[in-house]
């Protein structure tokens, strides 16, 4: 598509170019604007009507909309943030410069300053900088029909009116009513008779992953937020939530890699930003994995005296570290789904145990065999090895198993316990194990 | 929650129960189901009322409801079954021997039975098992007062009434409107002026992960399926596009870390379900690890010369591993949210070079100098050591950061290019930089 837009800039058809973008859904122009550079994007942004610049503005990258910000003129900017929606407008003062923000609060009324100033101080990743303030309030003393008419005048700057909120005079939140009960019930009903007063909702300070689980559970479609006092404060749209559980599985995926977890896109980071996530991890990991080092110093002797046992330090190695992040990547997981809880320790301890002795001895039956009759080593040798990597894979699928839980006890995220973290652990284990079955066998 | 309902059951204050279960969200009651044995689970069952049994029934795990099976009167099932949405029909239906299928179809009516039967054979992640039929249809010659009429009469039964569908009289797809539109716009107004046309609508066919994308890029609550000759057919809601989500980040999840993906839940598999799973992968990656037996036998001779050699070694294969399996991971997951694409190829190869450099100069720099002064090694081992680290990390960059992209290019799946297949491959890259350099620096 970009290509497309490339073309018609280079051939400087702009009306044409205005045309097609009219036809275009939002999303599809957003994704666009990646492949452009800043001054391609900038006479595009600029071909743009207001609504439609707005819409697709919501959808840019950080790095995107600072180049329009850099360029365009503040009523111009003043224009789109005012037809942005409440979340969207926060989310976009929450990334650009302190001065800007400054700007747009001058120029805002009293009301509204007070009201974005409150927004911007909700933390990162809580209830409060997900939620927006356009939702529908209803009264209970309304019939339906009134509700409807209600709806009708102020729904059109609504980000929602599928679920619209039961208010008191004091704000506080008394039921929620689905667009779909007024549209199906009679015309007549009392509010109160129509609406849901076992409705759950969040405070603003609750934690995103939280919410996102809510919204799964009970297959919501907007949940509302309230203050300490039960008043309405805000909505969260699943919209956003979609957003959050792709936000969250990505930081999982990064912890469990061992790097630090980041929001920015892979391919729009800086190399310095890529590298500074990654440094701080390996380097932990290489200091414990130089433990291994004192352990095969102790060993020395019978490394020297049957050099062939090297040979396969890195295939006991390996196995156990892959046997170890299988285990730990399910129980992760598990915790985040919510089907796995602290109190299922020794479930899973005792299923790892189980588990792990069927892959253990499955896998080593199988070496013994090979090294017996395909590496031709001896019988002694073939036998410590087995035996390492049966008893190997059974420590490591219960560390595996056990430490993620162990961490979350600890109030520590599970994710760190993944893969890098189990191998460094499992590899100092299994190495001991190895020398000492070594010397009990093979003798010295 | 359980614990209440096995206290009220042993206690035998059924009634009580029986009222406490009328006022509880059906999601919690399912929830609670799990903890519960199978008698009790029954007793339990057997106090919902018809419609609350239906959607608590439709949250359930599939044991549970084998257990429900198991004991319930045809007639019983029947009830339920016929309350039940008819996309979480097909879902129970599919899973449910075939014997137990046959009777349901045996009981419905010749109409029902073929809506049946052509659901049960769509493919397993296809749009055609997600679907519902109970979708709201307009025609394009009503007025939207006529439309609000026909919602209000037909809706009661449909999952959704928040989008509806135009078609015309070959149930050809001719166009969507919102409720909020309807509930908004003028009652006069014909569905054909104010229907949306240009709507984006999936096949039968069409994986389950390419409409999840869908629905996130242009934030949707429901999408229209079509077959060839663009008949609605379904329609896919929001809610299934969540339990999509998360079940194919666990397939990803699982396949990094090297084992068949399952839909089961980690603590109701069977033990010997979860170790066949494991077992395949690790057995290739313990016959690929075997290759660097051979890499270390052929430099025994260093290796029994300068033994310290072999200390360092695990130390090294961690790292390059721990590295390696940072890049696979983040080009994985960009892939998978389709940020970075096969021709970004070139563009990963040079990011990853230039991070890997800045991440394996600062490692290798802190590693030389702690081996000279806290492990108090020979500059040669020391200098042989570092800069092995340094050109390991390059590599395993590189190599986990490429050949995830690889692997779709090959259109295998790149989740299992992760963590343990890089590791494999790179150590045996490490192992002949290590004793190359070895040689060529402290010589034979």
């Amino acid at each position: 598509m970009h290509e497309r837009f490339l073309e018609l800039i280079e051939e400087k058809k702009l009306a044409l170019l205005k045309e097609e973008l009219k036809e275009m859904r939002a999303a599809d122009v957003a994704e666009a604007f990646d492949e452009l550079d800043k001054k391609n994007s900038i006479i595009l942004f600029r071909l743009l009507g207001k609504d439609e610049a707005a819409e697709i503005f919501s959808h840019l990258s950080t790095q995107q909309r600072m180049h329009i910000v850099d360029v365009m003129h503040e009523n111009q900017l003043n224009e789109i943030i005012d037809e942005l929606y409440f979340d969207d407008m926060i989310d976009f003062l929450e990334e650009m410069p302190a001065n800007f923000v400054k700007k747009v609060l001058t120029s805002a009324t009293e009301e509204e300053r007070k009201l974005i100033n409150q927004f911007l101080k909700y933390p990162e990743n809580s209830a409060g900088s997900l939620m927006t303030i356009e939702y529908v309030d209803l009264k209970k003393e309304m019939t339906v029909k009134e509700a409807l008419e209600h709806i009708k005048k102020t729904g059109p700057d609504k980000e929602t009116i599928y679920t619209c909120y039961v208010l008191n005079e004091k704000r506080k939140l008394e039921g929620l009513v689905s667009l779909r009960k007024l549209v199906l019930f009679d015309d007549n009903l009392l509010i109160s008779e129509v609406m849901n007063e076992d409705f759950i909702a969040t405070k603003t300070l609750d934690d995103q992953e939280e919410i996102a689980s809510i919204f799964k559970k009970y297959d919501l479609l907007t949940l509302p937020v309230v203050d300490k006092e039960d008043r309405l404060v805000g909505i969260i749209t699943i919209d956003d939530i979609m957003d959050v559980i792709d936000q969250e599985t990505t930081e999982d995926f990064q912890k469990m890699a061992a790097m630090e977890p980041s929001e920015e896109e892979y391919l729009h980071s800086r190399i310095f930003s890529l590298a500074r996530r990654r440094i701080p991890w390996l380097f932990i990991l290489m200091i414990t994995a130089m433990f291994t080092e004192g352990i095969i110093g102790r060993f020395e002797d019978i490394l020297t005296a049957v050099a062939v046992l090297a040979a396969s330090i890195p295939m006991l190695m390996d196995t156990a570290g892959n046997a170890g992040s299988q285990s730990s990547t399910l129980i992760i997981r598990g915790m985040a789904l919510g089907e796995i809880e602290l109190e299922d320790y020794l479930k899973v301890f005792w299923r790892e145990f189980r588990v792990s002795l069927v892959v253990g001895v499955s896998l080593g039956t199988i070496n013994f065999f090979r090294m017996l009759f395909i590496s031709q080593v001896g019988v002694a040798v073939a036998i410590t090895v087995s035996i390492t990597l049966v008893l190997t894979i059974i420590m490591a699928k219960v560390v595996g198993g056990t430490l993620p839980i162990a961490a979350k006890k600890m109030k520590l995220d599970p994710a760190i316990m993944a893969g890098p973290m189990i191998t460094t652990i499992v590899d100092a284990l299994a190495l001991i194990v190895y020398f000492s079955i070594a010397i009990a066998i093979i003798g010295l």
